[in-house]
């Protein structure tokens, strides 16, 4: 186990009971308020009247950043920074799912810096403060309802990069599961693949002696691979949704359940370049890339694998060999992404060979990525060329 | 899965090389330090001047709580409240075990409170503010780096009780494990002992639907079990110390592990009232008592202790009847503990039957206790009875 420091202030307000908390959530920090969200989804479900009938009892002061893309633009935040520096915002509410959030994140730590906010995607300048920010999510996969990050996409130079700080983090988060029995089928499937990347990526680790952490990771991928295929058949089963949406919170809140580890996150810059150039969601780049990146890199610590398989995988280790029951997993991990629904080639993406050169060597722009096992240019074209 | 509110702000920093941020870490609050500490272990193993040098590195005025006892006095907290007053503390800083940090939350809690800081142990009063509070810790245990709870002592009236407030979550804690090396056998089977208890509290719970927090919790139980041995026969084993260290903190921090269950925390009730009487270690008392209220407990729902067994302990399943594996998981934890050298009997401890009656019905002055089974005064004095 590695040194570290972590913390984690925000406030999860988990159940369908919470949205009437909102206003006063928000009421401790500020009462002019920037909404962001996204399409008109939170508009049909009338989550959008709920939110506002909040905003009003506190009297608030609301203003909007509608129109959030997936993938959220770098020119959609510079909006949002104007509108929070034009009308003196004091407080971000983001509705919505993952890019809902980051693109408000960006905003909150946009608007007390003097320079481009993009500064923060490019490591130019770190950020020093933020307007404060609450959450309602509404779709259970990145874990941006209780981190730092953020992953914002520069459509004209092709870039999609992510920055982290503890200073965006936000103040509150409603996790309320109901919110998503209307997600759509592949958007629940695209959570259920982004959140378990986000283990994948702490959980392959170089890092030895960290039982607990490998154990945390392992819980979280077991109760999601349980609850997904109920949540996609049955969309309003309570139980299925809450244990998916405390488990995408898990999975990326901080880098709590890989403390003292490691992380690796080369399959994620990956896709970032993939969906840089094409416009899918990421977690469709990431069902394809994960199951080759992981047969790729599993020689290079085969007990890792092999325990994957074993206990996430219930892969019977008896009469295998360390590498057919390391592949057997992998195997299982690709088999389960195809049946709920996840693509498995970049072909089904509609992406063919032509951008891999352009690709992998944006992905190595800043130097090697990852750390279970640091991938160079070649490395990274190959496992594209494997994902065709 | 049960509606719910998780914050736990508490910034953590572990790792052999973290003391050396002490100073930094407090600046950020005060520069007027209550250092509170207990006997004079961290004199011995040269701890204190450590402190003391980070302390006069930010320039700080340093007064001092010392004594702090096992099971600490609420007579010690006065004094304590006492000192800031007079000069104007503006931190506490607590380094030591669980009990210095409770002592040390106790202190700050009371120092803005006008009246009897024994009210918030009884209820008579809610905690409104705290001074901030920072900890240093020594010994493995208790979880009070990570939360907001104290167990303050009045041996006066023979009470032992606790409150928990948001604002008694220390600002930041270090953990270092290496401080841990010099630790007794004993204490570190106490530490032990107190982790699993926590753990037991949460995870043998009414509440359905929750298999994420379970294997929360199963992850934290295995990794004690699995290192506690190592580090009574290692004791300067650093990966044992560490994965010790981390458990014992995650087992208690705020409810992580157990966020939307609802916990039990009957038997901690019990060993609260024997230890009010018999100045015992808690754990102590916990090591006799848990396995005896699982037996009197079990049949409730005996599904989750099917599952302890297994999980837990690798009790195979194969041709016993649910009775069988789960009495063979509580068979397991009883010699566990007997195992790294805990007590299994009142007796062990010097304990007889003299007091039994006046336990168990401390034990219930507020009403029932527990909610895996809500035990009444003759259920508690059962398990007393069984434990004698």
């Amino acid at each position: 186990m590695n040194s570290f420091e972590f913390q984690n202030p925000t406030k999860l307000l988990f159940g369908p009971d919470k949205l009437s908390q909102l206003g006063q959530e928000i009421s401790v920090y500020g009462k002019k308020v920037l909404l962001v969200y996204g399409g008109g989804s939170i508009k049909s479900s009338g989550l959008y009247d709920r939110v506002l009938q909040q905003l009003e009892q506190i009297q608030a002061e609301v203003h909007e950043l509608a129109g959030v893309e997936p993938n959220p633009r770098v020119t959609t935040v510079k909006k949002g920074i104007d509108i929070c520096r034009q009308q003196g915002v004091d407080f971000i509410l983001a509705v919505g799912g993952g890019s809902v959030l980051d693109a408000a994140k960006a905003v909150a730590a946009g608007v007390p810096y003097d320079g481009d906010v993009w500064d923060f995607c490019i490591r130019k300048a770190q950020i020093q403060s933020a307007l404060p920010l609450g959450t309602v999510l509404t779709l259970s996969a990145t874990g941006s309802e209780m981190n730092g990050n953020s992953v914002i996409t520069n459509w004209e130079e092709n870039l999609k990069k992510s920055f982290g700080s503890i200073h965006a983090y936000p103040k509150f988060s409603i996790l309320d599961p109901t919110l998503t029995y209307s997600v759509p089928a592949n958007q629940t499937v695209n959570g259920i693949v982004d959140m378990m990347s986000h283990v994948f990526e702490q959980y392959f680790s170089p890092t030895t002696g960290t039982p607990l952490q490998e154990r945390l990771c392992e819980s979280i991928l077991q109760t999601v691979i349980e609850n997904g295929e109920q949540a996609l058949q049955y969309p309003s089963d309570y139980a299925a949704r809450a244990n998916i949406m405390l488990c995408g919170t898990y999975a990326l809140n901080g880098g709590m359940i890989s403390i003292g580890m490691q992380n690796d996150w080369a399959t994620h810059m990956i896709e970032h370049e993939v969906s840089a150039i094409y416009d899918i969601a990421h977690a469709e780049g990431l069902s394809v890339l994960f199951p080759n990146w992981m047969k790729y890199v599993y020689q290079e610590r085969i007990d890792r694998f092999v325990q994957y398989a074993v206990r996430v995988w219930q892969i019977d280790p008896n009469g295998k060999s360390d590498n057919e029951i390391a592949l057997a997993g992998i195997q299982a991990t690709r088999e389960y992404f195809t049946r709920i629904g996840a693509p498995s080639r970049l072909s089904d993406l509609n992406i063919d060979a032509k951008e891999l050169d352009r690709m992998a060597k944006e992905t190595v722009r800043f130097g090697p990525v990852g750390s279970f096992k640091p991938l160079y240019e070649s490395d990274v074209r190959q496992i594209l060329e494997m994902s065709l």
